[in-house]
């Protein structure tokens, strides 16, 4: 993943889909009772990156925490993977990057800090969190469980191998969930935006006829068709991602004797929703195709180029993986200038609010 | 500074500091009564680099933690500023540097962040820090608060310049020990090991007739008079430093009614000590002025070569001033090995105990 704000600058889809989630989050505020006394009111932003797609989101929460509770102290957790870029995350909050304005710059007693750690993991102290958040991050998985033959993408597995994939992914989702149960303080609110398989079976780029784990598919087919990347490469280049459905989020939650129930976690509210892809929305308001393509595929490559590069035999040299990578989006960028009208990224998200007792 | 444990490997010295400030970090440990109970036992780190210095210290610490209270969870915050290699220290700690081993993998329980923020700010939620270490960081100042004409350190100023920084860098060292007044908790303790000018007038570098900052001085004077940089550039490169005598570090303490002992703040140990120049000690053994010119030199490049960086004029592209700043310490390279007897970098430190109300 590129580093320096290339992330957040390109992700403007995913703003949306934070500030859509924060609602629930400033809803629960609202009704909070929260008092000027006792630890820090602790807000944590699982998978954060940057930072920038939740600078808003997190503004308005201390806001509202401030206006509620004046003196209380705030502090801020961004966790994310530990090559994850925190100094960007630490210029722009603090004041370093001119066009986004920091809270730190508005309010006092607000602390920040990163961590780290897989969300496979209890990264914070036991219930130390108030307001957990997690927006597009929880579908990657805690390893690559296995091989799809014939497909990049989870989306494209059937037979066994979906369901090595399935299992897997429900297991890791009860990690998930029961790490962030330990994190979470009494009456703590968790809220989640994330990928998923919604109940039209819609998903991340399979909206409107066309589909974009399909597209990446067939362009680095073609790559291994041309002798570019070994036959090898190609099948063994895997998200390790996975998009469940709905029923497959709910399911820890529907049992109350189950890990999740008992350690206290409520499934509050569980729904769908499609963010139309803003780049494609563009396009249709101005018909610029090129534009288009210049937009769009960099916004695809921030997320999805560490698995095309990882994917590639390693004793290749870096600059050669590099070069093959380059083409490959190179590719991309071209079929979209042909053929504008059947791309797009709309993002199918499942939003879930969940309670600590 | 350079990232990916470079640092660290090149800073044995500063690891032999911090196990000896450490001394006094365990012992305090051994009469605290830790209850199991209550908030994470916290450690801060405060410029604590990429983490790799105070390992061997901040392992030593959980396990003596742990050892009275093993239920208590422990938090490990490591502080710097914000464009620290923060990727470094997380991927040390998560075990992937194989040459060190990291706490996380012997001990459940212990949280690790990181704060990208100056220690001239409140870094962490105020009473929140049981045990806050500081080695080798402090002599860094807010800003750089004029000119040295003739020299490129505050140890080659005097008269009104001299005056002006040492002014200049009472008010911060008072400003950093009431931001950590604010974060101790009552009880905690904070130990300091920072660079000093000792009873006998000795600092870093300046210890065995030779002065190393004389030498930076006197090579990148010579750049100028040899027209590589102007003279413009010269005079305007200045380490934003100051290392103050032991008078003037005990100064905020003395007065009961000053600021800092208002805070709540108490000097139990002030002392300073030389730490022998590890690498002119392995040429005192082998003779081998080769090998110690090319072990030394990174040594010092690793926290000087941003303030020559910084001293060039922002018009050169950034390859020329990489190439004049390369080519500097190639000649310091060469000064060494010609007369490699007169160069040490011994450790000149105060180690200070402070305790909190």
């Amino acid at each position: 993943m590129k580093g320096g704000g290339y992330y957040s600058q390109h992700t403007q889809g995913a703003k949306h889909v934070v500030n859509r989630a924060g609602v629930h989050v400033l809803e629960h505020c609202a009704k909070l009772d929260i008092s000027d006394s006792g630890r820090p009111f602790t807000i944590a932003d699982y998978g954060a990156a940057d930072g920038g797609t939740s600078l808003e989101l997190i503004t308005a929460i201390v806001e509202k925490v401030r206006e509620k509770a004046p003196n209380r102290e705030i502090q801020v957790v961004y966790t994310d993977l530990p090559h994850n870029d925190f100094s960007a995350l630490f210029k722009m909050l603090g004041g370093q990057v001119s066009e986004l304005e920091s809270y730190l710059s508005r309010f006092n007693g607000v602390y920040v800090s990163g961590a780290g750690s897989s969300f496979y993991q209890q990264i914070l102290p036991s219930a130390s969190v108030d307001i957990g958040f997690s927006a597009t991050a929880m579908h990657w998985l805690s390893s690559l469980p296995g091989v799809i033959t014939n497909h990049v993408h989870a989306v494209g597995a059937s037979g066994d191998e979906l369901k090595n994939f399935s299992d897997y992914a429900q297991q890791d989702w009860e990690i998930i969930l029961l790490n962030r149960a330990k994190e979470l303080a009494p009456g703590g609110l968790l809220v989640m935006a994330n990928f998923c398989i919604d109940e039209e079976g819609r998903y991340l780029g399979n909206t409107k006829g066309a589909n974009m784990f399909d597209m990446f598919q067939k362009l680095w087919k073609e790559l291994a068709d041309s002798g570019v990347i070994t036959h090898e490469e190609c099948r063994k280049t895997t998200f390790p991602q996975f998009y469940k459905t709905l029923e497959q989020f709910q399911k820890p939650f529907i049992d109350p004797g189950g890990p999740v129930s008992l350690a206290g976690l409520k499934l509050e509210k569980i729904y769908s929703d499609v963010t139309e892809c803003p780049y494609r929305a563009e396009f249709n308001r101005t018909g610029d195709s090129v534009a288009f393509a210049n937009e769009y595929v960099p916004t695809l490559r921030s997320w999805s180029e560490g698995v095309f590069m990882g994917g590639l035999d390693s004793s290749r040299p870096l600059a050669e993986r590099q070069r093959i990578v380059e083409e490959f989006f190179e590719n991309y960028n071209s079929m979209v200038r042909k053929n504008p009208e059947i791309h797009a990224m709309d993002y199918v998200h499942v939003y879930m609010v969940v309670s600590k007792d």
